[in-house]
């Protein structure tokens, strides 16, 4: 079994470039956040700034932007987003991402249907998580489930899961041709041409509420700065990981909050920077 | 009278399971927070995620939500929670707190009244503390009254009560079938079955307003990560007092804020964590 | 002309009782905040909150509760307060202060005078101040004009007062029968009784909107502290400034912000306190 | 090509006057922040008051209050900013800055022709660049376009502009009379006596949506406290590079948010000034 090692990162972390200006990493847009679960957007937008994204908008209800603001004043919002669906000038964007802070409805599957449509990357996670076919498309598609939303995704068994995870993701992305991040303990990245990395960072302080959260907005940060779209999604989960456990060098695992996760950042990634 | 020690704390605080995922630490329900005492939802939400819960949702006045996202976006919303009393889906959460933030009335009585039909563990404090009988139930309710509360919900003399806290609150315990964590200089907590505890840690910076919801949070969230909810109740007394014993050692006793016990937590309880 | 040295203020700081409890240190309420200028309130409410209060209240319009909480959850807030004036239960308050982020207008006068009824300590500010007279009555009243203010409700000419501010001070102190904190540079306290401190500590970097709010809370959160109220008004003003002198330790003078003070406080004020 | 150098800024910042009080540095009012660009307003506002004002009042739609008051409780607001365009007291005010978070539209064009109608300095950046000629005044109008405004502004070929930034900036000035901040790697500032200065600071941390909100507030705020203000414009250019450069020291540049440029200008500008 492959792991993306220390190493791997290293190796492959993008230098910022020194003549870039904010257009040269693009715009993200992450379309999250509800009014009993906005913070979801809050966490993916805040791990997005920090992962070397140029600009980031959000498409959500107009309730949660003052939630994103206060703590976010970077961000700015799509007016209207879910009228202006079948409207948006995708040429602008450069990543998508959708379903954190999101049920499973149809307005969700209809932000996904339009994401799915266009030629851009687009991450799925949470209440945009549901058993369906893909297209080809030009982008990866790439789906963050947790293991119970990966059953719900695929059909699988439970116990063919649990039993190997490595193999159950694999052959869902083989069959789909969409990139899977079965996320738990030493999560999963099975890509659809059968590559298959399993994580080594992380650790317990990650079972709790909003970290995956906080993993999407990484992925959608990283997928703008990197010029490899795998390279993006495995040190996004790498790093997700690596902050986590440099929270437990001096901290109880009970006690982290998702959102240090992304405070924790601009000094774990230097690390692993060259010098 | 029997101390909860240090020697205490280190043996029965978690580990942290390295396979756990956020369900296994379970869902806390807190009902807290109203129009002119938000804050009280807030302070308490903050310390039940600093404190090993998985997830937190809060059942409160929809007023009250955007302050708790403000300073938590970890946490999420039970919709209409009042209209919805008599049809939540208990069986989703693992432990349940009512009072902070919550004035003594029927609205804050009829949500006491549900969680105390369920059968899980129940928490309660301020608003929700009144003199009342409790039925056998097949897990513990905890009540946490300073000694104002506990003279109004005994029906003790004051007197009694100044002159043996510890046999008040044992008796008190003994009568009505539950726990009693009768707080002060010197928490004593009592268990229905007669064991007695006095806390030994926390200092005068904590008589200021809001260190009561800190604690009922803190209870709410070791219920969760604990197994034994003995072990959970007095390690989260201990705990909260020794944040405060950190606080005072570089900082004025006067100046302490409620909300900073939980920043402080993630430190304190590292150092009862065995290697 | 006598100075409020490092010596009085170790000497007169109060130590915090071991034994206390929230009640021990009193309810401080103050009124302050409006429409477009809400900040005043969470200023004074800060920097009081961390002044050794047992319970703060503030009196304010509803729109400004969400800032406050957004910055101090653990304040709470008099319903409906304009219109319960006459009708608030000041027996059960310790300190009442008014002004910070108030027009000088009627409603504001309202609230002075209602105030002024009472037997509590009175700390007037900012749109607070205003020409009048006032009553004998059992506890202190405190102004704490800046220069501008200060000619403003003296009707004492410019030059008067730029020449010998003391003495300015202490004429209007001996006239009206309250105690004035002539803000600036070496600020003056007055007191009706003819003594007169001059304050040592602050600089230039508290030349800023928002300070002055600051110095009210801390004004009335000692209040709540100290027996000695004279004491309480000298060492409010001389630790507000030694947290200005703290910050350019490290930082430009040019930088600093209101609520920093009282971020700085907690260590300040413990290097004060004796062993 | 003359480089504004670290000798320079240590020659000409300002010693903030041990007498001074908040009207001694003055008023700055900018005008910023829309509906679904809020956050520029909050960027703007936390510079400016890092950068040596005396006091900032925000023209901004309501809507916009509750986002500067959450993170700057410091700040106030004008009453209908709008609505009183033409009737603002600007004899009250020190200097003016409007454009962040703002659209180019006809609203935004109204505020602009209604400040450079005054006597005071004009700060313009993002929705208030418009192509247009400028009257002759007392007080210097700045313009700091990036690249893609500044083509938009000037009508100049984008290869004439990329070719030779300094000469396209110089040739800008000259013609317009007013004086052009043209960002990005190594920011030019052109004045329109022929003068122009290179900046040497700053790096692709600063490639992120928000930093150039950010300078607008930091020029803003400088040019309250200098008394030279072509120095107040360099030494703001330089020391916001200067503290994205201090950033990367320890983090990442992929992680820097434009707001953290405020928070380390403190420590940051302390460096440069003269002991
Ligand atoms: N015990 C664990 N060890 C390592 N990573 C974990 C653990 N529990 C949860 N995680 C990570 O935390 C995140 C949880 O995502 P979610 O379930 O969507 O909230 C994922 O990135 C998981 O990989
Ligand atoms: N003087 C004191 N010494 C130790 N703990 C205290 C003291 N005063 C208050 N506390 C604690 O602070 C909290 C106050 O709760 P409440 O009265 O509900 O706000 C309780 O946990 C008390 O045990
Ligand atoms: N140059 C200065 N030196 C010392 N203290 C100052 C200076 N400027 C302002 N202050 C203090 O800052 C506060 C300003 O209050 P206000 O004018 O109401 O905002 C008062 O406490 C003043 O004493
Ligand atoms: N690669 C870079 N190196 C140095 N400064 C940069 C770089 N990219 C952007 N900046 C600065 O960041 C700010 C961006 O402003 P704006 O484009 O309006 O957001 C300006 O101050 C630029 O000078
Ligand atoms: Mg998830
Ligand atoms: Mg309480
Ligand atoms: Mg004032
Ligand atoms: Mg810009």
């Amino acid at each position: 079994m492959k792991k993306w090692s220390k190493e791997n990162v290293v190796d492959t972390l993008p230098v910022r470039k020194s003549d870039a200006h904010k257009g040269t990493y693009g715009t993200a847009l992450i379309a999250a956040g509800s009014r009993f679960m906005p913070g979801a957007a809050v966490l993916s937008a805040i791990a997005c700034m920090r992962s070397g994204v140029g600009k980031l908008e959000m498409g959500t209800e107009e309730s949660v932007i003052p939630y994103v603001i206060q703590h976010l004043p970077e961000t700015t919002f799509v007016p209207g987003f879910y009228e202006r669906l079948n409207d948006l000038p995708f040429n602008h964007y450069t990543v998508l991402a959708a379903g954190p802070g999101r049920e499973e409805n149809d307005e969700t599957e209809k932000v996904v249907q339009t994401f799915l449509s266009t030629d851009l990357p687009v991450v799925l996670d949470a209440g945009a998580l549901r058993e369906r076919t893909y297209q080809k498309r030009k982008s990866p598609v790439i789906l963050t489930p947790h293991p119970g939303e990966f059953i719900r995704i695929s059909s699988f068994d439970k116990e063919k899961v649990e039993q190997d995870r490595q193999a159950a993701a694999a052959e869902f992305a083989a069959q789909t041709g969409v990139t899977v991040v079965l996320k738990g303990k030493e999560t999963i990245t099975a890509f659809p041409d059968g590559e298959t990395y399993m994580n080594t960072t992380g650790n317990s302080s990650l079972s709790k509420g909003g970290t995956g959260d906080t993993l999407t907005g990484m992925i959608t940060g990283m997928l703008c700065c990197h010029d490899d779209w795998k390279h993006a999604i495995l040190n996004a989960v790498y790093l997700h990981g690596a902050c986590a456990d440099h929270w437990i060098k001096t901290r109880s695992p009970h006690t982290m909050l998702a959102s240090e996760l992304s405070e924790l950042l601009p000094e774990v990634w230097k690390k692993y920077e060259q010098k």
